[in-house]
């Protein structure tokens, strides 16, 4: 839910109250203060009060027992389990199938869906009249400099503004140190093109990002898919038999928050994997697109924060967080960083300066923090409200991700459950989500999806959960 | 020379009748009027008349000849003879040593020498204020589109307009035949990865843009460079050799004043390439990013407007016409459209929207006929004064192309010349230019060089010519 600053004094109250909850300041079976006693604190009457505690009633937020008062509901979600890494043993797959999947992730984007599927975020949580001012100020003044040419590494300015961003990741790097890119996705393919050649093996989690899986089966590399758990990503030990067994050219992570598991890589892991990668003199390539986007405390480090010998190749965004659409990307490559340099001139020369220009003043002067804050507390309440949904309403044995960060859960059905079919009865319904398959590389995961929190929580959008639920509860009934 | 609208009368005079000279329509030896003739016809003063004729003596555009009045001189450049395609037998290069020729690319650019390095329009020949205005009035009215991902083909409203525009190109194309890229380098290297492979080998001009063949280095496709002059291009026998000889899978050619020739492919010529490419099913790669810019004359046609087998992809963009910067290019792929779309979107999902729509309003309301008229006979203006003064300071023997389009001109200097040396010799003293072993796979015109004509005339920039012509001729005296 979205925290709404207007409406009813009642149902700002109620508003506030849900925050508690959802927040974890007032937990399941917690009693709330008395209808008078917050009236008194508030200064409101008691029926304002007592509206407020009937909407949250209503909201299924709390229950009144009798003669006791109003308590904290214990929370379906909390009951819910997380999906586990899968125990199959992980092989070479050389992508050859994938493509096939590639109509349903075009379908997954029509705009004319409910939006569960996209991991986008929507417009209403974007800074847009803010982006309009600095884009429009800076087309005025800059013009001189947007008409030439501004060759990779590209906008100075900008490069400026994440070298001083880099502390908060725990990197220290330098304007110098990085190259603008076109989103994380040309970050990502340069990084690729840079250590890899085609016929090599990559590997990456399972499941992963299906934008990362088409690119690497495009580039006809091959992929190792490593089993990996909602909870701490990557399973080393099958990350250990798998570099053993097979020569590796490159280990792609998302190790905050990982896209579409929501995992997140405990510091131990993240040590264990540069060990293993600097063994074997593996480059890492670590995908931190949603690392600016915590629902709790301090931004999380990136895995380069630990990075001594120069293996980690960093790349990142401002797609999930400011403007998909200004395609606004950055790639740290270290010793590569000639080289994918070189290889951006090669290709296209360096991208637009205006959308770089705006990004970089919104970062020194537009709130970027602020709206950070704001934001990932939104996306934290929306994911708490969908798992909530998702436990009311989906069949019994569903389980779901808990993530700490980003706006995806990833959700494993009972085992009898198709999501393809399903893929295609909820597109013909006016509903969007991501089918499991399309984060594997031989189209496991049939039983499994991604739902985006990217959208503010709305009638449609619960209608749109509830629908899919009621499908598949008869698909597997 | 740019129109001056301004300054005192008799300069007015002056660069009218400069315009009148430099456009053919006072020839040498032509007569011009006499001081009391024009007078009267303009109503201005005899004395203004003949400090407007003083001006054109000092330019050396008129001469007086004693008791008969006022005629237009022989234009030096007249004299020039231009360079013809190398006789040498081409053979296939794998562009292995290319590679050293891009820290001289990388110089060239370098904004703080005299610019006639790199093939790039002044700043003051770009329309900065209506391009600011448009843009800074886009970002205000389309930030919530310009914030949502665009997926290619990208920018409806730009393929519109240029579907528009093809009808002037001889194409008739629709705005779902175009993909929006970044600059004319991404379509190319699209076009490229969707005809060829690793290993291949593509025809190319010789000499022919050095950062096509950088791109192709980099791809690990080889070349075979086919002899062109800079009157007609290819040399249409040297090109049947070679694809009876070698295994060709792309053909690339600039036919609309090439780079850096200038040449303009006779449309005889054309017919019998695309006869060519159709028996041996060979694809072409059309780079019209000159076209917009004929010196004389309507716009000449695409050589896909010939195009009976849907054998040609086209190219272009609005970096020598519009604003290098924006990085707005365009690519019509024919039968490989969905794959260079798909391509796209799996490197980038898309360029930002808010180039791309500020390119597409400045072509349907910002006046873009009327620009492009106005810069070409300003281009064709910079043409004329550089071989004017080519002509009257490079060593005798110096040929010099004189393209019908385009900005810049081609040098072949007497056979002792190595421009190598200048090269670094010229950038001590601040001045830039094109060496022709950059625009060869193998290291080829040594005495061959590019100048760029994209500046307004200048002292600097004449200094800038008379130096090096200094330069040159100690080398070879």
């Amino acid at each position: 839910m979205k925290p709404e600053l207007e409406g009813p004094l009642y149902q700002q109250i109620a508003n506030r109250m849900e925050e508690m909850i959802s927040t974890g300041s007032l937990r399941a079976g917690d009693r709330i203060p008395s209808v008078r006693h917050l009236s008194v604190q508030h200064r409101v009457s008691v029926p304002t009060v007592m509206q407020a505690y009937a909407l949250l009633e209503n909201r299924r937020l709390i229950e009144a027992r009798p003669k006791s008062g109003f308590y904290v509901r214990a929370r379906l979600a909390n009951a819910l389990r997380e999906p586990l890494a899968a125990k199959k043993k992980p092989s070479v797959s050389a992508l050859n199938g994938f493509s096939s999947m590639l109509e349903i992730a075009r379908d997954m984007l029509d705009p004319s869906l409910i939006p569960l599927g996209g991991a986008v975020p929507g417009d209403a949580l974007l800074p847009l009249e803010k982006l309009a001012q600095i884009s429009s100020s800076m087309a005025r003044r800059f013009t001189k400099t947007a008409v030439n040419y501004d060759p990779a590494p590209g906008c100075l300015p900008l490069r400026k503004e994440l070298s001083r961003r880099s502390l908060d990741w725990g990197c220290s790097l330098d304007a110098d140190d990085f190259l603008i890119t076109l989103g994380a996705s040309e970050a990502i393919h340069l990084a690729l093109l840079a250590i890899t050649k085609p016929g090599d093996t990559v590997l990456v989690e399972s499941p992963t990002y299906y934008g990362t899986l088409n690119l690497l089966a495009q580039m006809g590399r091959k992929v190792i898919a490593i089993p990996s758990s909602a909870c701490d990503g990557m399973d080393m030990d099958a990350v250990r038999k798998a570099v053993r067994s097979h020569p590796i050219s490159a280990i792609l992570v998302i190790p905050n928050f990982s896209n579409p598991l929501g995992s997140f890589m405990p510091e131990a892991n993240r040590r264990q994997l540069l060990e293993i990668a600097a063994l074997h003199e593996i480059p890492i390539i670590e995908d931190d697109i949603y690392g600016d986007l915590p629902h709790d405390g301090p931004r999380p480090l990136a895995m380069k924060a630990l990075d001594r010998h120069d293996q980690v190749i960093l790349c990142g965004s401002f797609s999930k967080t400011l403007a998909p659409g200004f395609r606004i990307g950055y790639l740290a490559a270290g010793k590569y960083q000639k080289r994918v340099v070189e290889l951006k001139n090669v290709f296209n020369l360096g991208g637009p300066a205006l959308p770089a220009l705006t990004v970089a003043e919104f970062l020194r002067n537009g709130g970027y923090d602020r709206h950070l804050r704001k934001l990932a507390h939104t996306y934290r309440q929306q994911v708490c409200k969908m798992r909530e949904t998702v436990a009311e309403v989906f069949p019994e044995g569903t389980k779901v991700s808990n993530p700490n960060g980003g706006f995806v859960i990833w959700l494993e059905l009972p085992e009898q459950a198709d999501v393809l079919p399903i893929f295609r009865e909820a597109k013909s319904a006016g509903i969007s989500f991501a089918p499991g398959p399309l984060f594997s590389p031989d189209g496991h995961f049939k039983n499994c999806l991604r739902l985006s929190c990217g959208f503010p929580w709305s009638p449609q959008l619960d209608a749109g959960v509830r629908t899919l639920a009621g499908m598949i509860a008869r698909q597997i009934s």
